[in-house]
């Protein structure tokens, strides 16, 4: 079917006899419209072969004038990563400049397909943040089965519909690899985030890549889990190895990385070097202060928005670039100890 | 007038000739009622002398089923604090059973009045929480005004018509003071949250009191401000009265602390004993595990969900009990140093 053939919303509301706003609300599930009346437009749209599509919600004139986000974390992983309000407050003040809200939907990790599917199906929303990619996501086919527009943070591994907020952390690390690399160490350890997440999975591979770049043998990964927890024990497994310095994914786990090293006698930065990646506020302040990756979730959270409300108005959205992470060099990396230094072949 | 005298929703209704649905929908400036009915129906309800009470608007069919929060913080500050995340987790849990959603606004703090006139005014919320309470806190009276049900977290230190989950810091900071006179110290200091959050000058009279209470003299006390920056700054301050211990008002001021106390060659605990407040995740990851109040950001979340949603459906809702903090005691406390500690006379 052309765009020309295909029925649209008018079409239904001249057989149904009602508005198009009828139509809408009829069909999205809002209050104040009849069982009769209902029953009269969901039979004209199945006779006329209509189905709902992006721009036809997005011309309806039943907009909510929200958009969604969804939060499958632990509350406690939430707190610690000073990634979420940064983004939700940026997001905030682009919607606040356009009268517009969000609402937000913390849900179990089990119900995250339920919470797009609330969202989606009450029509509370017009479009949807994703954030926490994951390898392999479901959620884009689920949103593209669910006609709802909606704006990624970093390109997916597969294909998508939807623009993206080209956020890309490899830089970052490649920056802390080749600052170690410049100080003279040669057996570098990554500590990382979750493989089934993008940054946790993307992150390593950036590890990996910088290594290989500076001619550096392969080091030690441990997979963690991006919590304080998670960081202390893969710590622990790490320094068995030998490696004078640590490229951690997280500053939550660098930081409980930094107190287990103290607990085992480990000087920081004299004999290991400490990596981490956020730039949290307590990075200055911790002991030693940490070297960190600098992001900007603030201004991602704006950026997303503007191309979010954008889409919902029917216009073609490109990716959104966005400025590379910066290395914050502070007092937990310095040179390796005297003997373990060795010049590259 | 009588409850039988007051004209209801349906007598406007009537008068207007539409559904009670549509009498909502235009007076809660929904999309979708025509100019003329719209007029019609305000005539009609200035005619009858009706007017929307909380009552009304739970009884009416415009219910939003989606409540709100309005956050005037920082997004650094909103990021170092685990209280939000976790209370937003658990309000989201009885919202999700529900069918409710959460409506988040984050505004500067000069347009926290407006973020609220917003979510009244657009009826996209059926009630709001309030966090932060302040001194004298304005928005007490503006939701009165606004005739939107509201449950705070703590009791207000003014008139307040809406109910409050109790909770109440006082019992962490007095265990607190306690555990230290216990262990021998006499010269304690406070390092404050901002006197205008009733929660940071509700600490800081407990510390007072706390002293008081255990015969001690009265200890420093700075003002600070929750964050990394403003604890170490406050840290060096009291470190110069020759204090042998430091409760601090939350965890990150106090994490802070540890790390200038190392700078100024200050041993922690041996020469100066610290207290947190939060229990954050890091407080047992850094160095030395930090003793800290635990509290029940979730559970208060959770409850003030049920009874919130309890006020908008109409029902009486009393204030609401919740167990009291408690202190967690790790490595960061121990007696002062020989020499310091005196009998208490």
């Amino acid at each position: 079917m052309t765009r020309a053939d295909r029925p649209t919303i008018r079409d239904v509301a001249r057989a149904a006899g009602v508005s198009k706003g009828t139509v809408s609300f009829a069909l999205n599930g809002r209050p104040g419209v009849s069982e009769d009346t209902r029953e009269r437009i969901l039979t004209a749209a199945l006779e006329l072969g209509w189905t709902p599509s992006t721009k036809a919600r997005a011309l309806s004139v039943s907009r909510s004038f929200a958009v969604g986000l969804v939060l499958a974390r632990e509350p406690e992983l939430l707190g610690a990563d000073p990634f979420f309000p940064a983004f939700i407050a940026g997001v905030e003040r682009t919607l606040s400049d356009r009268g517009q809200a969000l609402v937000l939907q913390v849900v179990p990790e089990s119900e995250e397909e339920a919470g797009y599917r609330r969202l989606a199906g009450t029509g509370r929303v017009d479009g949807v943040f994703l954030l926490d990619l994951r390898v392999d996501d479901p959620r884009i086919a689920l949103l593209e089965e669910l006609g709802l527009p909606a704006v990624s943070i970093a390109r997916p591994d597969g294909p998508s519909e939807f623009p993206a907020v080209l956020v890309d952390d490899r830089p970052g690390i490649a920056a802390a690899v080749r600052h170690l690399a410049e100080l003279g160490h040669r057996h570098i350890a990554h500590i990382a985030g979750p493989a089934h997440f993008l940054h946790g999975s993307r992150r390593r591979r950036a590890f990996e890549e910088a290594l290989a770049e500076a001619g550096l043998p392969a080091g030690p990964v441990v997979e963690a889990d991006f919590s304080a927890a998670g960081g202390a024990a893969a710590t622990r497994e790490v320094l068995a190895t030998g490696v004078t310095a640590i490229v951690y994914s997280n500053d939550l786990m660098a930081i409980a990385g930094l107190s287990v090293a103290v607990e085992l006698g480990v000087a920081v930065p004299a004999e290991l070097s400490v990596t981490g990646f956020d730039n949290t506020d307590l990075a200055a302040y911790v002991t030693p202060p940490l070297t960190s990756v600098r992001t900007d979730p603030y201004l991602w959270g704006r950026k997303a928005s503007e191309a979010l409300l954008d889409l919902i108005d029917g216009r073609t959205v490109d990716d959104v670039p966005v400025p590379a992470a910066q290395l914050v060099i502070r007092a937990s990396t310095a040179p390796p100890p005297p003997g373990v230094r060795t010049e590259t072949p």
